[in-house]
C-alpha cells in the first residue's frame, strides 16, 4: 500500500483507512464470516437484477482489487466510475489509467457531469451516465456521507467495509462486512452461480435483512475477542 | 499525521498502525475505559518504583504525544530512547530533533551501542545506557517482537497499545488499552498523586493482573458491539 501513495493511486489517509480495516479484519479472523458470506450472494444478486448498476472506485479500491472490480464490472454489466474521497483532477487520471491498465475498457469519472445531493461539492461531484442514474450502487470502501447521499436519492446500496458500525455499514442495502481482496471474488462465484436464475436472486434479495446481517457479524467478533 | 509524513517523524506504514489504533478506538468508544485507567495508575507505579526507567519512543509516539511523554519522563526520571520500527540514521536524528524542539533535555538512541536478543538486527539496536540496562520500559505503540524481546531480556514492560489481542499487549507486565493523548495524561496525573506513597504504590503493583484486565476491556468492546 505504501508503494501506491508513492503512485498517487492511494492517498496518505487512504493508509490511515487502510489500517481501521485491518484492525477490523483481525477481529473477523481474518476470513469471510457467514453473515458476508450471505452478504455477498445478496450483492451479486442485486448487481444482475439492476437496470443500471455502477461499480465505484476510490484509490484503495483500485490498488487493492482493481482486476477483481473490473472481472466483476463485466460479469455484471456495471459501469465503473471513479470517485475519489480527496479529489484531484490529476489522481482521477491517475486511478483511472490505472483502471485501464488493469483491463477495464471504460472508466467513467474524468469528466463529472452531475452532484448528488445533501454533500459538500467536490465529494458530490459524478456521473449522469454512471452513479447519478444508477439504481443500484456497488461502493466497496466508500466513506460514510456518500453513502448515506446515495441511499437518499433512492439507490440500492451495496458496500464492502469492514466496520460493522460504519455509518456506510449501517445506511447500506447490503453491506458485506468482509475484506475486499475477499469479498470481490465470493461476489464474482455467487454472481456466476445465480446466472440464469432470476427467482433465487429475487428469493435472496427479498430475504435478506441487513441489520440483523450486521449483528450477526458483531456477534462473530465478540466469539473471537472472548475466546 | 499526514503532515507528519511530510516531515519524515512518521513512516507511511506508520499511518496504517495509526489507521488500525483508530479502529480499536473507536470500539472503546474513544475513552479511557475502567481497566484501562487502572493500567494507567500501574504503569505510573512501575515507574517511580523503577531503579533505571526508559520510555522508548518511535515516529507515531513522538507525532502525537511529544510534550506529555517528556513531562512523565522528567516527573519519573525516565531516560528517553528514541526505537525506530523503519530505522534509519536520518529519520532517528528527525524523531531525535523533534523531541528536544519539544523540550526534551536528553534523548538517547542515536548512537546504539547494544542489541537485544531475539529479534532482526537493525530493530535489535539500543543504547547501553538505556533500554539494554532498563529494568523498566514504557513502549507506547510498540511492535509484539521488540516487546517480547524486552519481557525475555527481563525487563518490567508497560505498554500503551489500542489493540487489546496484539502481542503486544499480551506480552507486557501492563497494558493499558488506551489512546496514547489519553493514556500519558492518565499516568502523569496517576504519578503526581502516587509521589511519597510507596505503599500505595507496591500495593497497585502487586494486586494487579495483566490478563484479567484484558478481558476486561474486550467484555465492554462487546457491550459497546452489541448495543
Amino acid at each position: 500500500m505504501s508503494d501506491l501513495v508513492k503512485e498517487g493511486i492511494v492517498a496518505p489517509t487512504g493508509l490511515i483507512a487502510h489500517g481501521r480495516g485491518e484492525a477490523f479484519d483481525y477481529l473477523l479472523g481474518e476470513k469471510t464470516v457467514p453473515a458476508a458470506h450471505l452478504a455477498e450472494k445478496v450483492i451479486a444478486a442485486y448487481l444482475q437484477e439492476a437496470k443500471r448498476p455502477v461499480i465505484t472506485i476510490n484509490g484503495n479500491a483500485a490498488g487493492l482489487a482493481a482486476k477483481d472490480l473490473i472481472s466483476l464490472s463485466e460479469l455484471t454489466h456495471a459501469k465503473l466510475e471513479v470517485n475519489l474521497f480527496h479529489r484531484s483532477e490529476e489522481r482521477v487520471e491517475k486511478v483511472c489509467r490505472f483502471l485501464e491498465k488493469a483491463g477495464a475498457k471504460e472508466v467513467l469519472g474524468r469528466k463529472p457531469d452531475a452532484k448528488l445531493e445533501g454533500i459538500a461539492s467536490e465529494r458530490a461531484l459524478c456521473d449522469k451516465e454512471g452513479i447519478f442514474s444508477a439504481d443500484v450502487v456497488l461502493i466497496p470502501l466508500e466513506d460514510g456521507d456518500r453513502a448515506e447521499a446515495m441511499v437518499k436519492a433512492g439507490k440500492k446500496v451495496l458496500a464492502i467495509d469492514l466496520n460493522p458500525l460504519s455509518r456506510t455499514s449501517e445506511a447500506a442495502t447490503v453491506t458485506a462486512v468482509d475484506e475486499i481482496t475477499r469479498a470481490t471474488p465470493n461476489i464474482i462465484k455467487a454472481a456466476k452461480e445465480l446466472r440464469n436464475k432470476p427467482e433465487e436472486r429475487r428469493k435472496l434479495i427479498d430475504s435478506f435483512d441487513n441489520r440483523s446481517n450486521l449483528k450477526e457479524v458483531k456477534r462473530d467478533i465478540c466469539k473471537l475477542l472472548e475466546d
